[in-house]
């Protein structure tokens, strides 16, 4: 173990890096932000607590580490906008929907959302990223006004399909295929984004 | 404060146990399932843990008791389906948002929704009680088919808007009025309830 630890650190110590980040990855999304420790996180990597703490910091800094977004907003951006706008809403459901059937990318954003029910830090990763560098820049493309009012709404069922589909595998929703998941959330997105949020129903 | 616990269990032991409801509903709330323990549930109640054990048992079995639904699931499937049924989302938003808006019963949705997240037994009480007896009801009333799916795709929005409104606090949502969410939210609850699900957005 020992020679493992000297082996990785030799080699600029990115192998151990990988081998903690990916425990720590793993471990966040099985266990939860709260439950996940470093110390067990050292143990799945084969390392010493205290070289977990020398490459990462505390568990805060570990957590935000690996929790890097997998695409980069600008892209995811560029990508939802382009196109006809009244199909802003199916190609963000597509993107959304696409990053969640994913095995890494999913527990990545497990992760991120469960964090964020109890950190104020992963709230704020929530905030400062998703909505903030990708929400928002594609609800201002449309130019429907209330673009930060927009952005959390969508936001409001992303984090409710993350719940329903994929933590709380409510059966019905999860035996239908991700095209019509897509199906399902396209037109929620698109009233989000561009409808009239302030049409009084009648009654 | 044995003469306190003495004068409780003559009384039949209703203010000891109306007290350790209290603590444990407001603690659940607070901390989160996973935190909350019995200790200190029994501590803000000024009784001795034992006590909580002998009325309630385990952890578990108290959360599930304090967490019963602050309404009677017929009243409020009566409630939502009687009227117009293009009307049904609208009513459902309303009564959503009216439990969410009072602080007693916010704490208590917000309890078993943080448990469902890492208990199984909570996240059968949302799916058992609030899709089996309320949502899946209301959409069977409505008869556009696929109930259980249709309540699955409610629950998720219904997760969704307690995540951003009222865990995360995402700002532009709480600066709106409950009026105003209502309104946001009763076309996405109708189009859930009763429209059409499998329309192939063009694209």
């Amino acid at each position: 173990m020992a020679d493992r630890i000297h082996t990785g650190r030799r080699k600029g110590g990115s192998d151990t890096r990988a081998l903690i980040e990916a425990a720590a990855r793993r471990q966040f999304a099985e266990l939860g932000y709260d439950r996940a420790s470093l110390r067990q996180i050292a143990q799945e990597a084969g390392v010493d607590p205290s070289l977990v703490s020398h490459f990462f910091g505390n568990k805060q800094q570990l957590f935000l580490r690996v929790v890097q977004l997998p695409f980069a907003p600008s892209e995811a951006v560029a990508r939802i906008t382009a196109g006809a706008p009244e199909q802003a809403g199916l190609r963000l459901a597509r993107f959304v929907v696409g990053l969640l059937e994913r095995e890494q990318t999913r527990l990545l954003i497990i992760s991120v959302l469960r964090a964020a029910l109890s950190e104020p830090e992963a709230a704020g990763l929530l905030r400062n990223v998703l909505i903030g560098q990708v929400l928002i820049p594609i609800a201002e493309h449309l130019a429907a006004g209330d673009a930060a009012l927009r952005a959390s709404l969508v936001m409001s069922q992303v984090g409710g399909l993350i719940l329903a589909r994929y933590i709380m595998a409510l059966e019905p929703l999860v035996a239908r295929t991700p095209a019509e998941v897509i199906t399902m959330l396209a037109p929620t997105f698109q009233r989000y984004l561009a409808g009239d949020l302030t049409l009084e129903p009648v009654g």
